[in-house]
């Protein structure tokens, strides 16, 4: 069905985004938000701030006929901002100073120099530039003081704005406001369903074998899950369509959530329906999971507080590790992590407890404890529960699959 | 100068990048991997797992003639694994089994299937398709199961690798090792200057009044540092000019380093060195600054552990904070930071000890404590140091800066 969705195509402007100094957030921000509008974003091509580069990117772009083309930066007053000119050449224009843009930008010019004590007519003249727009263009109103582009060719209505991800993001959500009044975005509905246990191996033949050819579908795996979205235009055969997809997924593979809701989700909702707590007591992940576990707002109402025991001695001091135990299985064992969750729940006083030991690498292998070997183990009020996994990668990886292995077994500890 | 050196396009496949799913790593690395050795990135063009889409994609990126294309994604062993074909196309060569590919993935297949205990002989027909390669081309040996791709039109060297990062990440580093060797990347040399306590608009002036007409420069922003990076191919007067400008921003800024070293890189040295240990006491950080410490490989020698003391039960419990002192001030004060940082210490017997108490919010902000207050304190053998905060943005921008303080902290600890 991903034919009969308007498409966009996005451009973003930079050389900072390309040199390893600043991460992109524009075009992370602007995915997200089209494809719940049920907008197929289609490229994403970042570019150096250079006249031919850019212009070639805008024509890359135009050359799809996409419903929609976004630019992001190049707008400015510096000799670098090169999006209006650009634009100018891929739709075969002239630049010309538009009447409305140079009243925006007045207007804010002058906010800025009285709200910073500057000279209106000193700044005035290197901000003006901001109102040349390609001939048969309109501007969009600022958020900071450059105006955007609305102009359209073809099939492709095309919004340029600034690269401030405040100013990019308030405006394109002006745009959308006034294209979901005329009726531009679809009217779809996104499905997710997540799955703890299992490989993609697995669960690629499982959406294969039921019919979805009114689903746009899309099966992605990182952090020990795998998850598959289904997207479709609402109405009813799609949605029974996707009901059976869900229903065929729930029957044959480890599904924990098809509701939306993410593990941290169903955790923080598990614990606090039931006013229950959580403690934790890390090793390998050195601090990753409580960080994972209070990320959220509000998360003071479920976690106590944990033990980074690092070094043994903090093992031993702060969680009663028996000293034999550690000498006898070592730090990476099915018993240590064991008293270290049981230590980590006696000791905060907590429900439910959470414990880490693993050998995250790169060194500190042996043949009988390899890295990537990683013990997790939950205490709780019925039972104490210990799971062993060896996962691949790098120090990073192996960090980020115990967290999720952690986080799982706590899920499991509250459903069962 | 920039014009001079090579050039490198990059295109990423991959819906999930484009729907707001993932969040790109792989452009992220490679930008800053190649911006180091002297490549300027002029595209990083994402696309969808589309034929059509991405053989556009990569002509877009070969017409321009760099000398570097690297694809990443699109390689493994589902319908929507396009690149091996599409490259084909865009190279207009045919796509055929090679039996170096194949006998790569053979052996790859054949570990995953003793190691995991499943069936080869089901596994490798699967498989195989990651061994169909376009017409002249060789394999890159893979980190996971799928082979790279090597190619070459005209001026470009033609990288393809599979989108799993560690993968990704591994076989470009064994891929520049041989350009290396071969004499690919230019003498090139960066010079980074790192600056904490001030802000960009103190540091853009002092780089403004020294002449640096061949140097590259770029001033970046982030988790309260400024950072000026310089690039340029070596030679007496760049090298001149470059010390001149470190010099006049040494004579300043507060510039903490000019040797390449991080905050991270200067704290693990500085501890290594003189063999002392550091040890952790976290409240709205929720183990991140713990987390952060055990990054890197081999922080065992010196990080001890630490207490996630998110309620106040449990800094009184494990870090022996006084109940009164926490009824007098509160747990976001000078007082109960420092005495978080004094329990940390002793509880842990480490030389150091870092603590964290703060607001971040979106709730729980007062008019005497606002969202965005922090303190952080340092005790140490000589002396306690807690110094407060006031930090802008959002729950993850609080915490990030609390850690910047608290490292840059224990960083002027040890230097003074």
């Amino acid at each position: 069905m991903s034919g009969a969705l308007p498409r966009a195509a996005v451009v973003l402007s930079g050389n900072e985004l390309l040199d390893g100094r600043t991460r992109d957030t524009n075009g992370a921000f602007l995915s997200a938000d089209l494809s719940a509008r049920g907008v197929k974003v289609t490229s994403v091509l970042t570019v150096a701030d250079d006249e031919e580069r850019l212009t070639a990117a805008l024509q890359y772009s135009l050359a799809a006929a996409p419903e929609l083309l976004v630019v992001g930066g190049g707008l400015g007053t510096t000799h670098d901002d090169l999006t209006a000119a650009c634009l100018a050449r891929a739709l075969g224009v002239s630049l010309a100073e538009d009447p409305a843009a140079l009243g925006m930008v007045e207007e804010r010019v002058r906010w800025v120099a009285e709200r910073r004590h500057l000279d209106f007519d000193e700044l005035f003249p290197l901000a003006r530039r901001q109102a040349s727009l390609p001939a048969g263009s309109t501007p969009v109103p600022p958020a900071g003081v450059a105006p955007g582009i609305a102009a359209r060719r073809g099939p492709t209505r095309i919004y340029a704005y600034p690269g401030v991800p405040y100013e990019f993001e308030a405006m394109w959500l002006s745009t959308a406001r006034g294209l979901r009044g005329e009726g531009f975005f679809p009217d779809v509905a996104v499905r997710v369903v997540r799955i703890f246990g299992v490989g993609e191996l697995q669960v690629a033949p499982l959406l294969e074998a039921v019919p979805h050819d009114l689903l746009e579908t899309g099966i992605n795996v990182g952090r020990g899950e795998v998850t598959v979205r289904l997207r479709y235009r609402r109405g009813a055969p799609a949605d029974a369509q996707a009901a059976a997809v869900v229903a065929a997924l729930e029957a044959a593979a480890p599904v924990f959530s098809s509701d939306g809701r993410s593990v941290d989700d169903l955790i923080a909702d598990g614990l606090r329906e039931r006013g229950l707590t959580v403690a934790v007591a890390e090793s390998c992940t050195g601090g990753l999971l409580g960080a994972r576990l209070t990320e959220r707002p509000g998360s003071s109402d479920y976690f106590l507080g944990g033990v980074i025991s690092y070094a043994s001695e903090v093992k031993m001091a702060l969680l009663d590790v028996p000293a034999g135990m550690l000498a006898q299985y070592g730090a990476v064992s099915e018993e240590v992590a064991g008293a270290m969750a049981t230590g980590a729940r006696a000791a905060m006083g907590a429900d439910y407890a959470l414990a880490v030991s693993g050998v995250a690498g790169p060194g500190g292998g042996t043949a009988g404890k390899p890295v990537g070997l990683v013990y997790v183990a939950c205490a709780g009020p019925r039972r104490m529960k210990v799971v062993r996994g060896l996962y691949p990668g790098d120090r990073a990886s192996v960090r980020d699959y115990s967290i999720a292995a952690a986080l799982h077994l706590l899920r499991r500890e509250l459903a069962g």
